[in-house]
């Protein structure tokens, strides 16, 4: 029987259970330092306090302190933590993981390493002990899969990727269920700085609603999907940008891990919402007193990732104009600043020509 | 004075008018016979019954009858007529074009003739009198824009394509304002063929919703969203496999004609109602009666596509699997057939490895 041991018991980690154990897995969850009430719930009655539903009973529930025991023997570690949480994943699994096993990521995030940007998998990579780094197998997961609703059952479409294809076909075979729909590719760069990036643009997306709702209600009720949709086509443009930018694959971008990611994303979740506050011209130092204890994926990849993009810029390896709309959420988080989209801006990569810089409020 | 003669009074053609009279320009919005209730409110007291506004005081109205009056010494000639309407277009217009003159399409759509797609702006010419056919130049807008929040002047970011590029700059300074942001670009091709494929593909991410109300509610209030995206993905995936083939760019899919046109299609509108009704289980029919009177493009660009789709994969230039989406809503709308996608048929043309095809309810 397979042993898949998934670390982190939030909602992304536990949904992961579902099609693991329904394709007959031995299945363990290990909870983090910050999961001890998820666990304890768990282990009362099965009750995911946040996926608001019951695990399967066949779950093995760990604590943190039973990280060994729950990873020595596993075919499959799956990471289910947040993105600030990889330095910690890598210090708490690194001395007990074994040659030949794979490490599954579902973290999001791109990280600015010694000026230039390293994805998850690589940060782990060069986080794990020396002598076990080379010797696992590096996977993630992209693409449209809130939690919820892989939790229940729900037809789901997702891409896993690991640079070495051979282990690929093994890994989708202990998840493959008929509602959870998997496609595999080597193009690990690609999938990763999507999902990085869905986060900021979901939360830039989100923007509108609050903008909208500020303006107030108008003759026709006019809502502000235009807006709305002009910031998605300048996310998945500059997306396109940093993934070719970093040696990731365009078809990438324009199916699911793409496309598709950043959709759901912009459906609702901490992202949307801390847009809207945004929107509605908070601060984000007030917007975040309005969330408290949210972490805010959106707005740590964007700081996670200018350093090194001006970097890049400094270097002379992407353009200053390349990425308006990752450079503008910058200003908003980290300066206080209301949102001042110049629209004109966007698109400025593309073979098309832009418009007349008009200024306007 | 620029002189720019609308023809069509929907919504879109009229919203039209808000740039275009904010431009300085002299305007004249020409009604269809359809529009004779839109043209005798606007004669009234300038409100626009479908845009719940009224329009500028300065747009000059015309009936179809004054079409010749309205248009002979027009610089640019709008046509925001339905897909459907282009051939009546062809013949209302044609003994009264000018050289020169300008024409723009913001009607969306393709047709099959001779075996081959056509983009309507190639129609519209294969249609217009052979002395004049040549004479004019042929430009169209693709983008989100929904018409209601361009005539409430907000921020709408749209392209003006055309294969002529001197004329690009002109037209382009005669819409352009601080609320309409106006790119060029001379992918004709991509840009038809992005407008074209968003309503079919839009209707199909609204299948979801439909989806979800037919399973009922779940107990941890579980939404159908990843079922939506992986539907957004695929058909923005089908439309870059259109657009290549056809001999658009890529650029043009993932940016504003492409997943901005394509996003905001989902955000509501009729192709999304009728996505919605035929998600809960109606079959077309039935569906089409629950609408009574209304133009569903997405239906109708479906059904004048598919004989020259099937024509390219009967010639070996387009492989037969290629468009599992499109083919699956072909389906749905001309056989009254329930849906069923087959989620692992999709993503087949992108260098990913398909999933398993383990069958499924």
């Amino acid at each position: 029987m397979t042993i898949i041991t998934i670390v982190g018991a939030g909602v992304m980690g536990s949904a992961l259970t579902f099609p693991a154990v329904d394709n007959q897995n031995e299945v363990r969850l290990v909870g983090t330092h910050l999961d001890e009430a998820i666990i304890e719930s768990l282990r009362k009655d099965h009750f995911h306090p946040r996926l608001r539903r019951p695990l399967n009973e066949a779950v093995k529930i760990y604590s943190h302190t039973e990280i060994a025991e729950a990873i020595k023997d596993a075919d499959v570690v799956g990471l289910g933590i947040n993105s600030q949480g990889v330095h910690w994943a890598a210090e708490a699994i690194g001395p007990h993981l074994r040659e030949g096993q794979i490490i599954v990521m579902v973290t999001k995030g791109m990280e600015s390493v010694d000026s230039s940007l390293k994805i998850l998998p690589d940060v782990l990579h060069d986080n794990l002990p020396a002598a076990i780094c080379d010797k696992v197998h590096y996977a993630a997961i992209g693409g449209p899969s809130i939690a919820g609703e892989l939790a229940a059952r729900r037809e789901t479409a997702v891409v896993f990727v690991s640079r070495n294809a051979d282990i690929l076909p093994k890994l989708r075979s202990y998840f493959s269920t008929p509602y959870y729909h998997i496609w595999t590719s080597t193009d690990l760069i690609g999938v990763e700085v999507c999902v990085a990036l869905k986060n900021p643009y979901a939360l830039a997306v989100g923007l509108a609603a609050g903008v909208l709702e500020k303006q107030g209600e108008d003759v026709a009720s006019a809502k502000m999907h235009n807006y709305a949709a002009a910031v998605f086509a300048q996310g998945l443009a500059e997306t396109a940008i940093m993934v070719q930018k970093l040696g990731g694959g365009l078809e990438t971008v324009f199916s699911l891990p793409g496309a598709g990611d950043l959709y759901v994303t912009t459906q609702g979740g901490r992202n949307s919402r801390m847009g809207r506050l945004l929107g509605m011209g908070m601060s984000y130092s007030d917007a975040v007193e309005e969330m408290p204890g949210e972490t805010i994926e959106g707005v740590d990849a964007v700081i996670a990732m200018m350093p090194a993009i001006d970097a890049m810029i400094a270097a002379g390896q992407l353009d200053a104009n390349a990425l308006p709309l990752l450079r503008e959420l910058h200003r908003i988080v980290t300066r206080n600043a209301s949102i001042a989209f110049d629209f004109n801006s966007f698109f400025s990569k593309l073979p098309f020509n832009p418009p007349e810089n008009i200024h306007h409020t």
